[in-house]
C-alpha cells in the first residue's frame, strides 16, 4: 500500500522484527524481537516548484520511472539536512537546470494512499537557460493552452498547475491545501 | 544529528548495511551488502493545531519526554494512512481531548537540525470540554498575556504562537513558512 517497504529485520541489531502494537501505542509497529527497539514508519515529503517565466510555466519530461515519458513540475523527495525550500530549489536545479528565485508556498497536497505529502512553491525564473539533468529528457516552457494535460505524470502536479492558472486568472495567489483521493 | 537512527542492518534481508554513495546518486545512503537494496532516510512531519476559544488558545503540559513539564500546542508525528489535516485533528484529540473544527494551514516550519517539518493548522474549539490523554498532564486555555512564554516546549510552538497573536492583532491570518535555526 505504501511506498515504504515492510521492516523484516531490525536496522539496529539485525534480529527479526515483528509487527505488533507496542505498549502505550495504538498502531502496529515493527518491533525488534532481539533488542526491542520500535521502528516507526512515516509519510515522506516531496518538494518542488512551479517555475514561471512571463506567461509560461516550466515542465520536465521524465526520463525515469515511475511515469517515464510524462511531464512533471520539478520535484523530488526532501532530504535530511535541508529545508523544504532548499529541497524545492535543489530539485529545480537537478531536474531542469533552471535558475529561479523561490516565491511563496503554493500547494500542500496529501497523497495518503502512498504515504506522501507534496509541497510546491511558486518560483520566478531568472532567465530561460535550462540544463536538465539525467532524470529529465527535456525541459520546456508552456503557455496555459499548450500544457499537455493528458500527459501529466502526477495528480499533485496537475492539481498544482490547475490552481496556478486559476489563481493567475483571479489575480491573486493563495496557499492550497488538499488531499489526492 | 538527526532523530533517525543509523541503519546498521538491512531491514529487508538482515545482512549488514554500509553507508556509501550509490551509482546515479550524490548522497551517502545505507546500502545492503547482501541484497543491494538502498534504504533512504528522510525528514518526518509533525502536525498540530492552534486550538482557539474566543481570545484564548489551548496549550498542553507535556507528560512525556522530551520536554516533560513544559507547555506545547497539541502536535505529533504524522502517521502513514492519514493526511496532515487528519493527523493534526488526531493529535488534538489524543493530547487534549478537545473538540475542534479545523481551519486554515497556519505555519510550515523546517527544523532541519533534527530532520523535521512542523505543520500547524488553526482550529476553532467547539466547546471547552477537555479530556487530556496520558501524554498530557494538563490542558488549559490561555489569554495572550497569560501564555507561559518561558515554559514553552518547542521553538516551532513558540513561533506559531507568536505568529498567531501578531496576525490576530493585525486582523488577518496568513500562512507562515520558515526555518528554525
Amino acid at each position: 500500500m505504501f511506498a515504504t517497504r515492510r521492516i523484516r529485520f531490525c536496522p539496529a541489531c539485525g534480529a527479526p522484527a515483528e509487527y505488533r502494537v507496542p505498549a502505550d501505542d495504538n498502531r502496529e509497529r515493527a518491533v525488534c524481537t532481539g533488542c526491542g527497539l520500535i521502528h516507526y514508519e512515516n509519510p515522506l515529503n516531496v518538494v518542488g516548484t512551479v517555475p514561471v517565466w512571463g506567461d509560461q510555466v516550466l515542465l520536465c519530461l521524465r526520463n525515469i520511472e515511475p511515469r517515464r515519458g510524462l511531464w512533471t513540475l520539478p520535484a523530488g523527495f526532501l532530504e535530511l539536512g535541508e529545508s523544504t525550500t532548499a529541497g524545492a530549489l535543489r530539485e529545480t536545479e537537478e531536474e531542469a537546470g533552471a535558475h529561479v528565485e523561490l516565491q511563496e508556498l503554493f500547494t500542500v497536497l496529501n497523497v495518503v494512499r502512498v504515504g506522501q505529502v507534496h509541497l510546491f512553491y511558486r518560483a520566478r525564473m531568472l532567465d530561460t537557460h535550462l540544463d536538465p539533468g539525467p532524470e529529465t529528457i527535456e525541459a520546456r516552457l508552456f503557455r496555459e493552452h499548450e500544457v499537455p494535460w493528458d500527459q501529466i505524470a502526477f495528480r499533485t502536479v496537475r492539481q498544482t498547475l490547475e490552481h496556478f492558472f486559476a489563481d493567475r486568472r483571479g489575480g491573486r495567489f493563495g496557499v492550497h491545501v488538499g488531499d489526492i483521493g
